[in-house]
Formats: structure tokens, sequence, C-alpha cells
């Protein structure tokens, strides 16, 4: 009937203007029960399940069979981890697996079979989990006991699949592929050629005394591309051209013009072709972003201009205020761009919208919200409106920095002094007596602050909101210190006397205060806009962060399956030292220890990032030990996706933010008063271009479920 | 009289072209005396004698008293190094003093007294001149017997001050500095903090087992401020966090947190502002060359039109024919050039030339020298004719890369196999029999494609060039060979039978078939622009090259002076290690020779670039043996300058040439059978503004010296 008729377009219009505020794609099915299924799909709870199940299933690798999340990394000290039982892992797995595979059936249905089949993320993602659930089965009928787990490499392809802005990053990385393998192919023809010069360069002579640097770095094939591949790390620069440049200078000049080349030319230009692919790369993607919120509104437009109460006029369709009123009120989205809306509704004198209408109502959505912060209170007492205007004015604050920078000096001081001397030597008198000091300091001017501001404006500008947060955790720290020791005075030890070690709790009083003198950095201009372009770039590296999770992931995985048990001995014994008799030094010990993180813990290859060094160390290692040549490839691998292209991805995105930050902040000098765009959507405004409406009804009529009326 | 005033005219005209083909500025006196000087100034030997005198004094700091130019630079092995005798280099760097007073007398005079103090580079020059002199005659009357030389560090001065494109680039890092050192406040805020931070955390406790981290990095302020330091260096990366991470896992979050910030936030926010300030560096230094040279075309048709022979029309000013051919005849200026604008002169059927008329016609200055390769012979003989087809065809020379990469292969497979074997037991029957084969046919090669397309076409293609002197040159070395040991046979081992080592020859000549194979890349589309990139930055780069040399040699000269005898007792004893008996490991002498490399030699430190770990290696061997304070300072801002500012420097520049040609690649794809570009100017020609006529007549009449009719 038509009251059904109406119900279901007024469902359709709230579904694609929820849509349009999640930048979400509209072409999915349309009929009453996939509305229902779609918005409980995509409501808060939903999503949050599916993200927590994410989680778990990757915090799995922490508690798991090879796991080792114990206090000490020192294999010589640490206890045995605690092994779950068979079945209790593999249970919790399951309950995962079940949550994608409704998850993955819900998204299938949505978009329709049609859709489907050119999805290939949907269909990775179902092949994922069939190779997954055959993976656990196969599990549990040996008992736990099978040495390989390829479901675990396969985990974070659930974090990947799940995150629209990461699929897109991939695509971009993805058509950067080809140049960048252009370069990695020129880097692998530079380094085969020094190869085989160095080669030709150091061969073996009679004189044994002589050629020292074939004996250490081009022995054979393997060792000298090994040795320049290190090279071209930096991280064995001096070392490797020693021997050489001993016998005679002139070779320096081999090892000079590989470095030049490799590191100098061939390294930078990967940086100049990744960024200038990722040039346009934020701009196309807020570019898209925006078609798609334009076209859920028009969507939403056509849906109830449909409606049979509209009055069939001849040339224009246009939608009743009424239907619209009642479909916000039915939409979940930010009360005060609702109220917004709302408002300019009903200013609006007219009965009837017009789609051009209809989309500037809409416009607020892009809108940034101005803040307001809330007016200081008003005293009546003469006394305490002097009181306000002095804490009010910013010399209050400036007087506040002051003292933080005299903390930290005073703090710093007491440390020099301190550096050298016994823990029983020490007296802690002075620095409880400064603490002490400069804390009530800190509480008189917050509560003189809020005084001033009253409590909602002070809590309005963030930086009270930090420096009140730690002034009251100092607070109850420094009230804990005194229950336990009483006053600071001269001879005060603090850690001879509790239970608990209060002398950590003094130290982490100071080192919160460290913290505090923050709060400085926004007073300096350029220093500001630093910050604020870091704290954007942590915005907008989400994505990147997400995929570098999953290399990291991946890669840990792997590293521990392939190193199980390769250095067992080390672990075992107690006097590591015996293990090692020919090159035994303190130096290689330690790295075979960090190879020994490396394959055990997943979060120490987290923390083995950016570290050449380690990439470095881990080499010599394998080729001194010659655990495996599969591992040679796993670490060159690693470098080059860890550290040479992520970084190289990072720096490009570093640049396109500060270059348009910059830029931008170069035009609004005068408007600086005004709190700083915090998105992207909003950094890039002046420059996006509005979608035509052709372009708009183009997309409408290709949509797979809807059918318009005209 | 009017004759004499014609011939200044002429003479002023002359100048002025000349100057606009050399981009310089006309600010200089116009006088005939002064002119006959001017071009006296600047002509080829006079600016030779100038070079050759910068080179030499340059170059003195090899051959004067503390260097070492020795073959080996193991101190333990290498002989005393030639002393001159004292008064050979003085007498040396008198002679280029006095050259330099005469430059610097002529240059004054040329610009006259007014522009002479506005001119802060020629009074520098003269402040230089003369505390060099002191200093000179200083140093004769101690019998060169005085330790503080200050004129040696003065020197790279007289490089910097002759070279305008450095004294530009050099304003242009001039004006990035408050940007620059915004962020490195920020990274010293960082540095200091997180210093602090350490020291607060890995304080000395009671246990002296659990403190290892307090020991070896947090022992007193200027060790922790040296450890995070070098962490930003990431020289000691895994090393600095592995006893705190032993101890609990935990405290790598510091680290972490440290080096993401430091190295991966702070640092590429460098890069992005270094790049952001070079952003238009290139474009704006072109665009004001080019003003150079439209005001030098503009002020020479001024004084040309000023010529009394011109009849006097009332409204525009013009030049005749014939003055202007007259002077065209004794500019001097490439040949093609001059004939280009004498013909088009000739053709222009109109007697006087219009302001406009007269800058079109040195517009030919601007256009590239379209390359054109010579026509191939044309041979009578049908056979010849078909041989010319097949040899002239791109498939010959992918035959011949087919070739060079089996070449290439074969020395592979020998050096694989050879490489552990004693040079007794090797047999190089093999390697000289395809070193034999293979020039053999690289000889045929180059003959074959000399008849298909005659020896002037064939050299007008520089990949020809390159193969065929390679060729030649391993023909030569192929014949000595075989003069000297006959021809291979089984068995063959040169380097037991001739005088001078032969067997050195050889891998000579391997290794120049190693070069041979560079022949391929222009043949893989993205790796010739790629390469192109590369080349043009070279030209690009020799100004940033240049004060990158500069800064080596003041760093160098006052290493030298700093560390004189710091370490002489190793270089004096035989038994090296033996000086050090606590820390006494292979690794930390290696370094402490790399440190008297360092001190005693300005090659070596050249080759110490680019190297944190050098400056990681000094740092920690200075902290162990305490040599000076002053020593860390200086490697910290060796480090700042060499490693982080110019390694930014040269990636903003990359990032600079290689976007523009990117775009410019894709702008004229359909043109790539065209030679490319190959100077800067023309890279930028559509983008760059033509000057209009009146600043052009503006920055005329601001002429000190030129005195226009009008």
């Amino acid at each position: 009937g038509i009251g059904a008729d109406n119900d279901l377009y007024i469902n359709q219009a709230i579904v694609f203007i929820e849509d349009a505020i999640q930048y979400r794609s509209i072409n999915h099915r349309v009929d009453s029960k996939s509305l229902w299924l779609y918005r409980w799909y995509y409501s808060r709870t939903c999503q949050w399940i599916l993200s927590l199940t994410i989680t778990v299933i990757l915090a799995l690798a922490f508690i798991e069979e090879p796991s080792s999340l114990t206090v000490t990394s020192d294999v010589r000290y640490r206890l045995p981890a605690w092994n779950p039982p068979c079945g209790l892992t593999e249970s919790i797995e399951l309950l995962c697996f079940l949550v994608f595979v409704v998850d993955v059936s819900v998204k299938s249905y949505l978009i329709g079979w049609k859709e489907f089949w050119k999805n290939k993320w949907l269909m990775a993602y179902i092949l994922t989990l069939i190779v997954s659930l055959t993976d656990w089965i196969v599990s549990l009928s040996f008992f736990c006991k099978e040495s390989v787990r390829i479901r675990r490499i396969l985990r974070p392809f659930f974090l990947l699949q799940n995150s629209s802005m990461m699929k897109k990053t991939l695509k971009s990385i993805n058509s950067t592929l080809p140049e960048m393998a252009s370069v990695v192919l020129l880097l692998a023809v530079h380094l085969s050629l020094f190869t085989m010069f160095g080669m030709l360069l150091f061969a073996r002579t009679k004189d044994n005394q002589q050629d020292k640097e074939w004996v250490v770095y081009f022995r054979n094939l393997p060792d000298s591309l090994t040795s320049l591949l290190v090279l071209l790390t930096t991280a064995n620069n001096p070392d490797v051209m020693i021997p050489a440049y001993s016998k005679n200078r002139a070779y320096s000049i081999f090892f000079i013009l590989f470095t030049v080349l490799g590191n100098l030319f061939l390294m930078n230009l990967l940086t100049a072709i990744i960024y200038n692919q990722f040039r346009g790369y934020l701009l196309k993607s807020v570019q898209s972003s925006l078609f798609r919120r334009r076209l859920g509104i028009r969507a939403a437009f056509e849906v109830l201009s449909s409606l049979k109460e509209t009055p069939a006029t001849a040339q224009q369709s246009c939608v009743s205020v009424g239907a619209l009123l009642q479909v916000l009120q039915k939409v979940e989205m930010d009360s005060r761009c609702k109220q917004a809306i709302m408002r300019s509704l009903k200013m609006c004198s007219c009965d009837q919208l017009s789609a051009a209408q209809f989309q500037k109502l809409f416009e607020e959505l892009d809108k940034d919200a101005i803040k307001q912060h809330p007016p200081s209170p008003e005293y009546q007492s003469h006394f305490v409106q002097k009181m306000q205007f002095a804490f009010g004015h910013p010399y209050f604050g400036y007087l506040g920095n002051v003292v933080a920078l005299a903390n930290i000096i005073s703090i710093c001081v007491v440390l020099v002094m301190d550096a050298d001397k016994q823990p029983s030597e020490r007296d802690d008198f002075f620095l409880g007596a400064i603490n002490c000091f400069f804390i009530l300091y800190y509480l008189l001017e917050m509560l003189l602050k809020i005084l001033a501001m009253g409590l909602k404006r002070y809590l309005s500008y963030p930086s009270n909101t930090f420096d009140g947060l730690l002034t009251v955790i100092l607070l109850i720290l420094e009230i804990a210190t005194f229950a336990v020791y009483g006053f600071p005075h001269p001879g005060w030890r603090p850690e001879f006397m509790g239970l608990l070690s209060l002398w950590d709790m003094v130290r982490l009083v100071n080192m919160l205060i460290v913290f505090r003198f923050l709060r400085i950095i926004p007073n300096m201009k350029f220093m500001a806009l630093v910050v604020t372009t870091l704290l954007d770039l942590v915005k907008n590296l989400r994505a990147f962060a997400g995929i570098l999770v999953v290399v990291f992931y991946a890669f840990a995985i792997t590293g521990i399956m392939l190193f199980k048990g390769a250095v067992v001995p080390l672990g075992n014994t107690r006097n590591s030292e015996a293990e090692f008799p020919g090159t035994c030094t303190p130096f290689s010990i330690k790295k075979v220890v960090v190879l020994h993180f490396m394959e055990k813990n997943v979060i120490s290859c987290y923390s083995a990032h950016f570290q050449a060094e380690v990439i470095y160390c881990l080499l010599s290692v394998l080729s001194v030990h010659l655990i495996c040549r599969w591992a040679k490839i796993y670490f060159v691998a690693w470098w080059l996706i860890s550290s040479v292209i992520w970084v190289n991805l990072f720096v490009a995105l570093l640049l396109e933010n500060f270059i348009h930050k910059w830029d931008r902040r170069c035009q609004r000098e005068s408007l600086s008063d005004i709190e700083y765009q915090r998105t992207v959507e909003l950094m890039f405004r002046d420059v996006l271009e509005e979608p035509t409406e052709e372009e708009l009804m183009e997309k409408l009529h290709q949509h797979p479920h809807l059918q318009l009326c005209r």
C-alpha cells in the first residue's frame, strides 16, 4: 500500500543520509528487511563487537605456545612462560571465526549477489576463513602438536579487510609498486655490479697478511653481497673498508662511490618516487569521500521526492519539509549538526525543498564546529573581579611556564648532583622539599584559574585539562608519599622504610613534572605549527599504522615459525659464554640474545623496527653460525619493507601534510585566533571540486538495487 | 668625437651581450678602459688562472706539515710522510695571495666605489686576504714553527666567493635557518626531556647487578645526553636498550618512544621544512637568470639605439642592422648561436630593428641545440647495403647487450668457482679464454657498427663512444697480456711469470667489462628516466657540492688543529694493542685508528662522510679516553651539518628535480624520441615569466654607471 511504500522510502532516506554522514557507499540492498539488517550491522554495538573480535584474535599470539610474555627478556634469568592448555586458545579462535563468518555473510548479502562477484576483498575474506577453519581442524586433530600453523600468518588479514581507509591506502601503495620495483631493480643491479667489482678488487693474493679484506668481507659471492647490502644500510660503514683502507687509501674510493650512488642517490630516489605518487593521495581520497557524501544526500532526496504525498509538480522534483523532519528525527548523527539543520529548516519559509536547497541544508555536516569556550563567571564582589582579571590574564599562564621551567632545572640540578652517589649516601630531603613546593604551586595555580575562568571554561582548553589532570595525579602521589613517610626532613630516605618502593613513586612524580613542561610548546609560534602538524599526522596515519601492524604481525609470526628452536641451547645454559668459544665477545652474545628476542616474541619484533643495526647484527650472527640461508632472505625482506618502503611512505605523508599546512598557514596568518582546522576534509576544503548534478545522477542510475521512478 | 663615442657604444653593446650570454650582472663601469679591463678579467685565460690558484691553495693541505699522503693509512706500517722545507708551501701561498689581491682590486674597481660599499662579499674577501697575509707574516717570523694557522681555515672562502651559484645557494640556505633552528630547538628539547626522564628511570639502585643500564649509558648527565644523541643517529640502536630490556621488557617503550619521536618525526620534519623552502628555489634562480639575460640584451639595444648614425625617429628608438652585425662579429659566443642569429638577421628584410625584434633575435640563445646525428654513409654495393641494414638495426644492439650479459654471468661463475681457491691452485685458462672471446666480439661489433653508421654517426651517440672507448682499452690490455704471457692454455697462470703483476691487468680487464654492462640501462624506459634525473642532478648539484667541499675543508682543518698529537703514542708504537689494557678488543683499536685517520688526513675526513657510525665510534672512543670535551662538540656539529642538514638539502634538491622531470615526462610522452632537455633553464621554460618592458627599463635607469639618453 501507499503507507508501506512511504515507510520504505522514509527508511531508505534515513539510511542514505547515515551513509552520507559516515562516507559509506550507498550500493547496498534497499528493501525493508535489508535496511533493518544494514542499520543493525552498522550500529555501534555490532561494529564494536567486530573490532573486539579482531583485537582478540590478534592478541592471541601473546599467550599462544612459543610466546614469552615475561618481565625480563634475558634468556638466562627468565622463568618459563605460561603455556595455555590445548583447546583454550583454539576455542577462543573458533568463537572469533564464527563472528567473522556472520560478518562476511551479512556483508555479502547486503551488497547483493551481482556485486559480490566483483568484490575481490570479500572473496579473499571467505577464502581466508575457509583456510583458517581447515587449519584449525587440522590443529585440533593433532592435539595442538603440529608445527606449522598457517592461520596465524593469515590473521592480520581480518584487520586489513575491516578498514576501508587501509584498503584504499593499500591500493595506492600497490599502484606505486611498478615504479618502486624499477628503483629496487636498479638497486639490485648496482649491488651486483659492485659485488663483482669488489670480488675482483679484493681477490685472494699470495700474501696472507695482505688480504684481510678478502678474509672478512669478500670471501665468496654470498659474503660479498651481504657485506655490501649491509653497507647499504650504513650499519657496517667504516668497518667494512678498514682492512682495504689500511692497505691502500685508494680503495676507499670504491666504498665511497658505492655509498654515494646507493645510499644517497638511489635510496633517496625511492623517497622521491613514493612522494611523487602520494602527492595527490590525500586530496584524491578526500575528493572521493566528498563524492560519497553528496551522493548519499542526493539519493535521500530522490527517494523522498518519490513519496506519494508530494504534489506532482511537472518539471522539478522536490521534497516536503515535513517528510525531511520526520527522517531527520530518526537519523543517528551528531546532535549539534542535527539541531543546526533543524534550525535552518524552520527558518526556511518555503514548504517544498528543491535538490539544491536539500543539498545546501546538509552542508552543515562539512562545517567545522567553531569551538566556543563557555563564558567566564561574573562575580559581584569588586575584589573577586580584580582577582579574576589578574589570574585570567595570559601573564599568569606565562608565570606558570616560568615556574615549570624552574622546576625542571631544579630536578636537573638534583640529578646531576646525585648521579654518582650510592643510594645510601643520597639525601632526598631537597628533592622532596622542591617537589612539595612546586606541587603546591601547581595546585594553587589550578584553583585560581578555575576561580577566574569557571570550571567549564577551564576544562574547555585542552592544555588546561592536561595540566589539571597532571596536578591531581601529582597531588595524589604526593599525599601517598607523605602518608607513608611523613614530611620531608634532612636525611629523608623514603626507599628504606616502606613496603612498596615509594622511592619509585617519588621518581614517578618527577617524571610527570617533566611531561608538564610540555605545556610551554603552544606558546611558541613555530613550534606550535610543528606540533599541530605532527598531531594531524598521527590522525592521518592510522591507515598506515594499521598496514604496518599487519606487516609486523606477519613478519613476527613467520620469524617465530622459521627460527623455532634455532638458538635453544643458549637459552638453556646459564653460562652462555661457553657457547661461543671462538668468537666470544660480549658483543656477539648480546646480538644472539637480540636474535632470541626476535624469535620468541612479538613485541620485541615490533621494537626492533627502524633498526638497520639489528638487521645487521642478525645478519652477522647468521653468517657466522650459518643457521639458515632462508633467514637472510627473511631479514632482507624485512629491511626492505619495514625500513625502506614504510619509512619512505611515512616521509611522503609527512611532506604532503606539512606542505599543505604550511601553505595554508601563510594564507590565513590573520585568522590565527580561530582554532586550527582539525580534519583533512577541512584542510582541503578550498581545493575540493563539488561533483556535478550529472555525475551524481549517473551514479544513482547505476545503483544495483535502487529503481528510481524517473 | 662622434667616432669615439660610436666605438664606445659598440664596445658597451658587445660587453652587455656577453653579460647576457653568461647571465652576468650588467652593473659595472662602462667607460672604454674599464670595458677593456672587464673583458680581460672575464676572458678564459684569466678565469682559468683564478680557478687554478684556488685549486692550488686548497690542495696545499695535502702536502703541508700534518698531512699524511701515504699509500697505507695504517699508522703501524706507514713511513713518515714527506715534510716540505719551511718556505716552500709559504711561497706558493704568497703567489696565490697576490693573485687574489689582483682579483679583488679588479673586481672592486669594476663595480665602482658606491657599489663596493654595498657588496658584503667583496669586503669579506678583502678582510680574509688581510687576515691571511698577517697570519702568513707571523708564520714566517716563527720559521713555520707556530701551532695555530688561522689562514688554513679561511682558505675555502676563496672557493666560495668565486662562484655566484654557491653564493646564491648559501643565501637560500641562510633563509631556511630560522625554521631549521626551530626544529633543532625542538630536537634539543626532546633530547633534554628524554635525558632527564632516562636519568630518573635508570637511576642507581642498591642492587649492583640490576643497574647495568646506569653504569654503561646513564651514569651522569653528559653520558646520558651522549647515549641518547647517538641513539638519534641510530648508531647504538639495539645496544643502548639491551641492559634495560633484559631487566624488564617495558623499558623498551622509553627507547621506542624516543626513536619514533626523534628519528621518525622530528628528523623527517627537518626534511619537510628544507624541501618546503627549496621547492621554489630552482625556479626562482632560473627566473632571475632569465631576467639578467633580458636585461643585458635590452641594455645592448639601448646603447646601440643611441648611436649617432641612427635616424632620430620621433617615437620609437631602434637599432640599425649594420651596427648589430658589427657588434655580433666581435661578441664571443657559441658559433652555432651566432650563425643562427646572423641568418635570421639577414632574412629580416627591414633595415631598423625595434626593441621587441632585437629581443626576439637573441631568443636563439635560450633554445636547445637539437642534436642531429650525421647521416649514415651510402654504399654502392648491394651486399654492403644489406649488411648496413642488418648491423644498423636496433636488434644488433640488443644482441650486443645479451652478449655483455653473458660475459658478466661468465665472469660471475668464474669468480664463484675461484673464490676459495689459493692463487697457486687457480687455473686462469678459462677466464683468459672468455676474455679473449668476448673482447673479439666487442671489437667486431664496433667495427660492424662503424661500417653501418659511418664513424661520425657512430661517435655522435654517447653510448657508442663509451662502448668504443672501453673496447679499445680492453683490446690494448689484452694485447699487452698476450705479448707478455702468450696465448691462454690450460694451466695458464699469468701472475707467476711477468715482471709487473699482469694478473692485476687481467682483473682490470674484467672490471672494465663490468662497466660495459651499464650500456643496457638506456634501453629500459623507467631506468633511463631515473638515470637522466641523476645525471641532471649532478649538474645542478655543483653549487651544493662546492659548499660541501667548503664545509668539509673547514672541518678537516679544524679537526687537524684540535686533535694534533692526541693519539700520537699509538702511531709510534708497533704493538698498539698494549696501549689499551682494559678495553682491549680489536673493535676499539680499529675505531681509534679511524680517529687517527680523521685527525691526520683530509681525504679520509671526506670519506668519513655519511657515517653516523663513524661519529658514534669516535664519540664512544672519546668518552672512554676523555681526550677533550671540545671534541664532542666538534663531532656533534659535524654530524648536524654534514649528515643532517646537507643530506636533507640533497634530498630536497632531488625531490624538486625528480618531480619536475616527472611532470614534464607525463606531458611529453609522445615527444620521447627527441633528445631529452639538458639544462635547468630549458626544463622550466614553459613556467618562466618573461620580464616586462617596464621592469627592464626601471632596472636600466638604476644602473650606477650607464647614463641613458632618455
